[in-house]
Formats: C-alpha cells, sequence, structure tokens
C-alpha cells in the first residue's frame, strides 16, 4: 500500500481529478469547516447524482433483468454473534507494528510488501519472491514475533524517523464497536457491520421461505460498511466508510464453479456496458484465497495510480451459511425437491455460494477517472484546451442544461416553459447568468451530455439548438422532438441492451 | 409513550400488519436467527423495493422538480466538533430513571407524561396541565432532583415491580460513540450521525459555491441516523438506526415565515399526492419549540396506534449556520447581490433555514398501513374475505406479475417472452407453480398492481387477460398495448401532475 500512497501522490492526474471533484460539487472532505476527517468523504451535488445513478443501474441490471435475483436492505447494526460465526470478532486484523521515534504506525506485512517490492525494481525478484512467501508463513502461523524479526534482519526502517527501533508486532482488529442500550446491565457491544454480506446470509431463509425462491437464486444489497483502516491516501478508494454493492448468488453443491464463470463473464460485462474501455480492465486471480474461498478474481480497473480493484467474485463456498447454522443453532438447510439424474429430489442442502461484491465509491471514482478528459480543440490559429466529462449520458448527473441565449426578449420564459415541461422526465438545470460560451464550458465540466439553447428563432418557430457535450456540434431540432431525443440517450435501455 | 405501547400491544391492526410484512418480506427482525437485535429491522425483497420507491420519488420531487434545490449524500461519520455546535453533545439526552426493585430504566419525562394522561382520561383535565406545566419548567431548569421528587409526590409506580423504590434522575445522551484511528495517541472519539441535517450545514457554502446557487435555495439527502432510544415496541415507528429525508432551505432572513407556510403546504400536498387520504393526516403544532426553532409543526399520519409525526416542517432561523460559524471560525455567510427596495445589495448574511424532516421508515409504515385492506367478497351464497395491499401503483414493489395459466402447451415460453420484453421497463415477477386463482391472492398480498395471464388464445390471438388488484376486474388486450397500460398506471408522472 505504501508504494502505491507514494505513486498517488506523484500522481498528477489524479490530483486533478481530486481538484476538480472538489471544484464542481462532486466530492467533498467531510467535515471540512473543521479540517475534515481522515478517510472520509462528502458527495455533492453532482456526486450524489452520479453516485445514484451507478447504484440504480446496478440496482435494476441485478433485481430487474435476472427473474431470480431478489433485493435486500439489511440494517448496519447486526448482533454482535454474527461476526463471531463470520470470523472477524476473530480474525479481521492487520499486524501493526510502531516506530519508537516517529510513534508512528505501519502495517507491518505492508513494510515488507514494500520492501519486496524495493528487491523487485532492483531486478532481484528471487529475493523478493522468497521475502514475501517466507512473510506469508509467518502470517499464516500467527507468529508475530517472526515477522518482526523479519522486519529488523531486513534492515526496514521508519520512514519518518529513519530508525528501526520497533515495538511487538499486534493484531488489530478493524471493525467499530459502539454500545447499544441505555440500561447499564443491558448494554451490549455491537459493531458497524466491516461488510454488507452477512446481512444477507443471515436472512437467506426468510428471502428464501418469503418470495418462494429456487436455487439458483441470488439477493442483491447496496449499503455503507465500515473499517477503521490505516489512511491510505487514495482519495474515495479506500475509506473508513464505504458502500458496497453485493450479490450472493445460492447454487446446489457442485455447480458453484460454473456460476462462478457466469458472473465472472457478466459482471466484467456490465463495466463494458457502462463505457469502460476494454483495455481499461482486466481479470487477476487471488493469489492465496481468504479462508472461505475455493475460487476469487478481482475485476481491476486501470486507475491513475495503478490498476486496482473495483469488484471481486468470490466462491465462497457453503463457509458462511455453515458457520451462521452452528452458531445459532437455527437449521440453514434448503429443501430441493428438483429430481437429480437418479430420478431422486435432490434434498436437503446447505447452498454453495457465489458473491459479487463492488465499492459503489470505486465505481464512482472509475466512473469519474474514465470520464475526465482534456483535448486540445484548435480555433482558427490558435489552440486552446478543454476539459469535460465524457460519461455515459444514463449515468450523466444533468441530462440537459435549458439556456436562454440572453435575459430578455421573452427568452427565459420560453426556456422556463422548456424547462417545465421536461423536468418530469430528467433531471436538468436551468442558467440564464453569463455568456452562452461560458454556460457551455460549465455543462462540459459536470458531463452534461446536451446543451438547449432557446434563442430568437425559437420564438418564432419553436426550434432550438442542441449541443452534443462530445464533439460540440449543435443541431436544430423542434422543441416537439426533444423528450426523445434526450430519452434514448441517457435511458438505461441502452446499456440493458449490451448486457441482454 | 409508555400509553402508546399499551395502546401498541393491544392493537390488533397493527399486530395483523406486522405478520403480514414478516410473511410477505417487507420487513424482518434484524439478525432473527440470532434472536434478533432490540428496535433494528432489516427490509425484505418486497420492502425494499417499496422503501426505494418512497425514496426515488421524494428525491425526485425535491431536486428534479423544484430548479433550485440539489441533492447532497454527506458521510455519517463527522468530526466530533459538529455535534458539539449544533448542541448534541451537551443537551441531546433523555432524562432517565431506574427502579431499584425491577432494576427497569425509564424516560423520567414520559412517567410523568403518562401520569398526566391518566389525569386526562378520568376528566382531571386541570391537574393535567398543571403537572405538565411544572414538569416542563423543571426540565427547563434542568432541576433534576425535583424531576424526580415529582414521580415520588404524584405516587407513580414501576409497572414491573409496582414499587416507587427510585435512584436519581440522570441525564442519558441518545449518541453512539466509537473510536476512529488505529494509532492510540491519534484516536478519537466520533459519533453515529443522530441526524442529517448537519451534513447540510457544514456543506451549505461547498453547495452553495461550487453550485452557483442563489437563495432561496435547497439542498436535500437521504441518509441512515442512529439514536440510542430507549426502545419503544412501536416495530419500525421508532428505531435506533433509522433513515431520513432532509431538505433544509435557505431563505433571506425576514422571509423566514412565507417560505416556513409554503413548505408545510407542499409537504403535505406531496402525502395526499400518494394516495394517502386527508381524513388520516392532520397539522399538529409543537407546544413547546426547540431552542434553534422560531417555528415548528409536524404532518400527523393516523396509525392504528393514534395519530403521530411522520415528517416534520421547522423553521431553525440561523441558529446552526451562526453555531458552525463560531465554533469552526469559517465564515457562513452569503453574499447576495439582488437589490433590495432601497435599491442596494442585500449584501452579506447568514440565511435562515426552512427544514423539511421526513422519516423514510416512517413513510413505508404509514404506506404499508394505509395499503392494508381487509374485505368481504360476496361469491354466489357465500363470502369469503380477501386481504391485499393497496398500494399507490407507482410505489408498489411489484408492477406485473407474468402468470401463463398451465405449465404446458408452449404457455410458460410465451409468458416468458412477454416477460423478458417488459422487464427493461418495470420490476415484475414471473410465476408458474399452483393454481392462478392462488397465485392471484399472492400477488394481492405484496400489492402487485397487474396480473397478467397468459392462456391459450394468447397463443392464437396475442392477447392476454389483465386483472386489476383493486376491483379483481380483468380485461383482454393486445401484448402491444401493455407496456403503455402499465407505464400510465406505474409512473410518477402521475403524481408529478397532482403537485404541479
Amino acid at each position: 500500500m505504501a508504494t502505491q500512497e507514494k505513486a498517488t501522490v506523484e500522481n498528477a492526474q489524479l490530483k486533478d481529478i481530486i481538484s476538480h471533484a472538489k471544484e464542481y460539487g462532486f466530492v467533498f472532505s467531510s467535515s471540512d469547516i473543521y479540517d475534515g476527517l481522515q478517510a472520509v468523504y462528502d458527495y455533492g451535488q453532482m456526486g450524489v447524482e452520479l453516485k445514484n445513478n451507478i447504484k440504480n443501474l446496478w440496482w435494476k441490471c441485478m433485481t430487474q433483468l435476472n427473474q431470480n435475483v431478489v433485493g435486500l436492505d439489511a440494517a448496519i447494526f447486526m448482533h454482535p454473534l454474527v461476526w463471531k460465526a463470520s470470523g472477524h470478532v476473530d480474525s479481521f486484523n492487520d499486524p501493526m507494528i510502531d516506530n519508537k521515534d516517529s510513534k508512528k504506525r505501519y502495517r507491518a506485512d505492508v513494510l515488507i510488501e514494500d520492501k519486496a517490492a524495493q528487491y523487485e525494481a532492483e531486478g532481484k525478484v528471487e529475493e523478493a519472491g522468497a521475502l514475501l512467501a517466507e512473510m506469508g508463513k509467518l502470517l499464516e502461523d500467527e507468529n508475530l514475533n517472526g515477522v518482526r524479526d523479519l522486519i529488523i534482519s531486513e534492515g526496514i526502517k521508519c520512514p519518518i524517523s529513519g530508525t528501526a527501533n520497533w515495538t511487538e508486532v499486534r493484531q488489530f482488529n478493524l471493525m467499530f464497536s459502539t454500545q447499544v442500550g441505555s440500561v447499564a446491565e443491558e448494554s451490549q457491544t455491537i459493531y458497524l457491520r466491516p461488510e454488507t454480506a452477512q446481512g444477507i446470509f443471515v436472512n437467506f431463509l426468510n428471502v428464501q421461505k418469503t418470495g418462494r425462491m429456487k436455487v439458483p437464486f441470488g439477493i442483491a444489497q447496496i449499503g455503507k460498511a465500515f473499517r477503521n483502516e490505516i489512511v491510505a491516501r487514495q482519495f474515495i478508494f479506500r475509506m473508513r466508510e464505504f458502500e458496497q454493492m453485493e450479490m450472493q448468488f445460492f447454487v446446489r453443491p457442485g455447480t458453484e464453479m460454473e456460476w462462478y464463470e457466469q458472473w465472472k463473464e457478466a459482471r466484467k460485462a456490465w463495466h463494458l456496458a457502462i463505457g469502460i474501455p476494454a483495455e481499461s480492465l482486466r481479470y487477476h486471480d487471488h493469489e492465496k484465497l481468504a479462508h472461505y474461498a475455493n475460487a476469487a478474481v478481482d475485476i481491476e480497473y486501470r486507475f491513475p495510480f495503478g490498476f486496482k480493484e473495483v469488484e471481486g467474485i468470490h466462491s465462497r463456498t457453503d463457509f458462511d451459511l455453515t458457520q451462521h447454522q452452528e452458531l445459532s443453532r437455527k437449521k440453514m438447510q434448503y429443501f430441493d425437491n428438483d429430481l437429480n439424474e437418479d430420478g431422486k429430489p435432490y434434498g436437503n442442502f446447505i447452498p454453495y455460494v457465489i458473491e459479487t461484491s463492488a465499492g459503489a465509491d470505486r465505481l464512482f471514482l472509475m466512473t469519474l477517472c474514465n470520464a475526465y478528459t482534456e483535448e486540445e480543440i484548435v480555433e482558427g490559429d490558435s489552440t486552446k484546451s478543454r476539459t469535460f466529462l465524457k460519461f455515459h449520458p444514463a449515468l450523466a448527473p444533468v441530462k440537459a442544461a435549458i439556456l436562454p441565449l440572453t435575459k430578455k426578449d421573452g427568452l427565459p420564459e420560453k426556456a422556463t416553459e422548456i424547462y417545465d415541461a421536461l423536468k418530469y422526465d430528467f433531471n436538468m438545470i436551468y442558467e440564464e447568468r453569463d455568456s452562452i460560451g461560458k454556460r457551455y464550458t460549465r455543462q462540459d465540466l459536470i458531463g452534461t451530455p446536451f446543451c438547449i439553447a432557446v434563442d430568437h428563432q425559437t420564438l418564432e418557430d419553436n426550434t432550438v439548438t442542441v449541443r452534443d457535450r462530445d464533439s460540440r456540434e449543435q443541431i436544430r431540432m423542434p422543441i416537439a422532438d426533444l423528450k426523445n431525443y434526450i430519452e434514448k440517450a441517457v435511458s438505461f435501455k441502452s446499456i440493458f441492451e449490451k448486457l441482454a
């Protein structure tokens, strides 16, 4: 992570995107009048629309286009035993080490990973591999003293103090806890969920029975999760409060690998359909599987700071449901009365699970990075540069701007009339201040696909000009055609059809 | 509150609605395989769709129909000074008292209010008024010993132990706290926000400047909030984790009362537009204003347990912005270059604020209670009863069910074809199990407005029958007409138009 951090700070394009995001109302630092809260961000008036569009699109693709996927909205607060069953209480830890001179705390594994990366950069590929393998073994054995010895024997120093004056390595749980209940004797430590998935698992039978679902079927959920991360300084890529879009797909044991492959394909197709170019996406198989998984792959997007995970597809086996069955002593079995090859019902089993887990904030950042475009425009003898956000129109925060050419001669009234006729269908902006050129520029900067100018001819023949954000071309069309023209471009249907 | 609790337990209709909500996938107890978590609930596959429809409708009505209202999505985590400025750290308290015999804890003010209600029920209206007035004065003076003395002198007893063996009265803060940051020296106590409003106030200038907003303008937000409430046992009416839909409208000082009146009207009109009958709604002016308000009214809905608040409209003056300006030392002023009556710019001022604050969960419960309908149907010589959910079609979780009459003769294939053609436009269910009558009943129970039956005639002439949920009447129509027919009924437009 620390190597990424350096890359991030050095990355000029990310810096530009961060300041653009702030200047045009996409993302603000949380509580910034109080100098912010580390690794927490707020979505501004443009950001919330973009994020909602991403979330709505994902939701509809999951629950509306698939007959056998339904939704759920479980609470952030859950019974503490949920996190005992899932393994989070005992092992959702990072190994931390403090430098006694700088008083700074680091993730011990990241210090070692950075050292390995340094070996690699120096061409010492074997040393790098050996170091990572040794660390892996020590962590697996929970040999924290061994990890510390490794840091010291490798001569790893604190980047702040420059010394190797290290404390012990200790495990640090990443869950936030709080006390619930007002009666002292009855108060209870609960956790803010570190993932949304468990809300789906504990409701598996509620949904299956009340919705009469048959395997294979899925449950989709969008919601906040919280992790007390060491700050990663990658803007909204790694936050302490973040939002997940997860779908757990319940299947017959033994069929999980075919469903894993199917969802792996389907999810990549989704990213392509929203306009991410193929060369900016790749699969990354996990080198080391989590304790609950028998297959796992990330879909990575090429951020300005490198290829990084935006979504994971995991074959989680029956681990979670089995754990909950054991701890809750409630049967988590499904009865399958379909007939198998021998003509007998499949009967009772605990389903296997394929998970698709996307970060809503990461998809937001991916969409923003992908849309951020700088181009040179030749105008006569000179060139000027233009910045615009090339969002897929279905994801753009504002669909159209209604712009009277001047503030007089009845143009504002006519423009308002058009605004009022279209506002039921689209999120729009009405703007009459500044020159038309400045207003076009402003709409480019927030990614509005269409600028509709109302001029004197409009008063005569009820036509307007429609400027296209990407080509900057203007066409004249009757007001009566606007609705269909915009609808065609901004509807989710154009994305749905690519997925059909 | 305790009187309401009794009413709730006694209320058979609420009980029916709660079990209906669980049985048909609307609301489950949180973590119920672990016997639940008090005052926390999960929304099931039907509930999440209903809730999303309510939230989307509110969002569009606020941000899309109003040129001068934009959205925001601030994080749940905020800087702790935010809650110092807002007054929550110092005074977001409930006065609590414990009974030493039963070990039960009560809100001291609620015990006294219950006593007053008892006086009223006995016709002792004056005594009731005097008691409430005395309590009000004691609480205002923060005289907690006086409150305890009042409880004892009124002979109020614990309903569990039956004794008056009371502890002191103590203030109990309702905010949940947690520790953020992994470095011991740098860790910080932060709170889970008890209201979403402050996220809007601290971002007031971010939004105003980056969005070039001019007063009057509003910022709308939907998000979770958390309060460590004494459990109220009113299902999802009062939860520890809940969701707010708030809009803060920033105006010139001196104009706040006209905007207050306007939003008061507008918000009631919204409740009427989604199908809540006028006789089930009323205004309730606050008897006692909060420290930040100069006018406040609730919109109340007649729940099975009585008229209760679903939304509040508050004139919050410049209290919050002024507090934040003082504590953050950042100017929260707006510069108004419009000209006043004297032809001079209004200049710098801290805007006044009108707030509309609705509980998403309460609107959900209102919508569910309002939709829950039991009727007697005469069939020949006998009558039978029918239960159905009469949601406004725009809010119904599922818009249409596609039902092949039988599982053979190519009917499922034809039905699937219709499903696939309409799934891009509507959330639908495909169901081929059980008799058509049973399937109609099931759709009634989840409130699906249209049941589309595919029969043998469909194969011949491409027509289907469409059954109306409320009238149970069936009409035959071409498949080609389905989309427009459903669209017309389920679109938000029918609601928008009532608000125009």
